[in-house]
């Protein structure tokens, strides 16, 4: 099992808090948004008798619901096409279960979300990156480079879109790209959507169960932990046409009974919150992601991906070694007693090598704080080098 | 992925009632008991604006209060040797992952909890059986018969004290030699203990983590699950004083993030639940299971194993098949427009051909109902056969 990327620093934040240092967190992806107060209301006002299991696939009701909710952002798919799970995570790794067996293969744009090495490890499957360049702030990679990559093992493409740590968003073009080139091998094309909601400047998601002819290799991953702020919830769900995956999937949910019951009754009352909720929220992350790349752009010899999506953002440093410079953050550096604690994204790359330059930056915290946190990584950065 | 032995009667149990028959359910385990009050009102009362992740390795407070309740349980360790998990299907696909690579191996004693095939087949690791009898309410096994089937590829174990689906309650002796076995191969003993407060006619039960000498081999498994009643909250725990299995679960464990928040808190709350709630529960039980077993014995060519434990029992009917059985009864089988759902045992045994005759009930509805339910099944076994 690979180490996440980010638990190797926690020690020395640790240490830095119990020395009484003020540590700014740019490194989880916890957001500080309110949970909407309809989802805690509806488990303060549950009246359960007996916590019972709910159904293996989640609540007959909450899938009706979540299909509805899909209808509103032209996805077409019903309750029987959906598997309630618990967080993205565990639809992840049923994906990667049902569609491979030992020493499979699956492609995956790099930098990506670190924790696809974990389930892929527990899964025995072999995770095939394919890279993609801040330059271009993380597109779609040439799709002649995924064609090389093929082999008789390679049985799906995974994208997280947007993606989580770019912010990048792929256009309708891309999907499409993608679509052609998984139907010609015959592979699944995986797309983790859990951001959906998050998108700035005017672009709209495109979602892989939107292309038209993709039904058979289309899995799409969701989860109410972002879209709601509710991460500890652990409500998830895997959303396909293709019967023959609902059914595989269905038996390893099987085995694991059921999802939780009272975070369904939350996310069930999540989908009705109303938009001016997101219209909020949205608004608030645009502008912190604003402020932060403008703020980035100000320090010297930094080159940051501009995001179109979630809240994340890669930034590359004038450095050589991101992992030590996050712990010397830690460590040694204090501006009024206070530092930042990143996550070296190295850790997101499965290229040996690759990002030891580059660090994610979540936009998950007030703008007054991130500004203060990009200063002090402006000074740190002066003094790490000098 | 192997499929439930019970889920493939569900469509003819759904078929019966559309057409108006009450179908009594001795397959499931899911008790009727209520959630003791505490538990549900920490839900209730609960004050979180944001439902965040909690720690991965769960909650400090309730670890902390947990190595508490097993102290009170002659049970020694500290909230270290502890991981919360999302129930204790998730601690035992962890405790799977972390003790083998593809292929190797563990010993279980059949009938066991289907679901451990699951499990393994999600790990690549193979489930080898080893066979008890209902001769002896299924006792271990001799322990030359786990000898045998020692190889080098054998990591571990895996025991379900007392058991699903058996009842059998393991006595400290058997533990005893369990341990001396599994110390001379060098392998883990897994134990799966979620049915602990649950144990009859004075019998006390002995834990893993109790035998002196075998902190780096025992690994245990708790749930609250079944102990409160409250399965829908998935929430479990894997415990060891092995630092190496704590730690590499701990991987496994990130890669998910975390185990669900508001049942944590339930859960915390539900170990306050006064003695006196389990004094009533394993009172109703007993009294089950006692009106159970004497009905059964009354049927002719009936076989019934006597459990000390859980709230299972295994019996054999005097037929070749009781899958066939288990859908007729749903089919062709009423007693005044009602009839029985049992689950056919060969699902709980690994060796093909075993436990044909044979089908697990638990005891989780009141005892009226199921004087009602062993009546039909003696009319069936009578209707059936003839």
């Amino acid at each position: 099992m690979p180490e996440s990327p980010i638990r190797k620093l926690v020690p020395y934040a640790e240490a830095a808090k119990k020395k009484g240092a003020n540590v700014i967190h740019l490194n989880i992806g916890q957001p500080d948004i309110k949970t909407p107060q309809l989802a805690l209301d509806a488990v303060r006002n549950n009246t359960l008798e007996v916590l019972e299991y709910s159904r293996t696939e989640g609540s007959e009701v909450y899938r009706e619901k979540l299909a509805a909710y899909y209808a509103k952002n032209d996805i077409e798919v019903t309750s029987t096409d959906i598997i309630v799970t618990t967080g993205g995570s565990e639809a992840l790794t049923f994906a990667m279960g049902c569609i491979g067996d030992t020493d499979d293969e699956i492609i995956i744009p790099e930098p990506f979300y670190a924790n696809y090495n974990g389930f892929a490890t527990a899964n025995n499957v072999r995770v095939v990156p394919v890279v993609s360049q801040i330059e271009d702030n993380f597109a779609l990679p040439p799709i002649e480079d995924f064609e090389k990559l093929i082999t008789p093992r390679t049985k799906a493409i995974l994208i997280c879109n947007p993606g989580n740590p770019t912010g990048y968003l792929y256009s309708k073009e891309e999907i499409q790209k993608l679509a052609k080139i998984v139907k010609k091998h015959d592979l699944f094309l995986i797309a983790d959507e859990v951001y959906r909601e998050f998108t700035y400047d005017g672009r709209e998601h495109y979602s892989v169960l939107q292309v038209e002819g993709l039904e058979e290799n289309a899995i799409m991953i969701d989860s109410v932990s972002k879209r709601y702020s509710m991460c500890g919830a652990r409500v998830g769900c895997l959303v396909s046409k293709n019967k023959e995956v609902v059914k595989t999937v269905l038996k390893f949910a099987q085995a694991r009974l059921s999802p939780p019951t009272l975070a369904q009754l939350a996310s069930e009352a999540a989908l009705e919150t109303p938009q001016s909720y997101f219209d909020e929220v949205k608004k608030e992350y645009l502008e912190r992601r604003n402020v932060l790349i403008a703020e980035l752009q100000k320090i010297e010899g930094v080159k940051v991906a501009r995001p179109q999506g979630a809240f994340y953002c890669i930034a590359e440093l004038p450095i050589d070694d991101a992992d030590d410079f996050a712990q010397w953050l830690l460590e040694d550096f204090r501006v009024d007693n206070e530092t930042v604690m990143v996550a070296p994204a190295a850790g997101f790359y499965a290229t040996p090598g690759l990002g030891k330059n580059q660090i994610r930056i979540a936009y998950v915290l007030d703008k007054e704080r991130l500004v203060r946190a990009v200063k002090i990584l402006g000074e740190a950065l002066k003094s790490y080098i000098g």
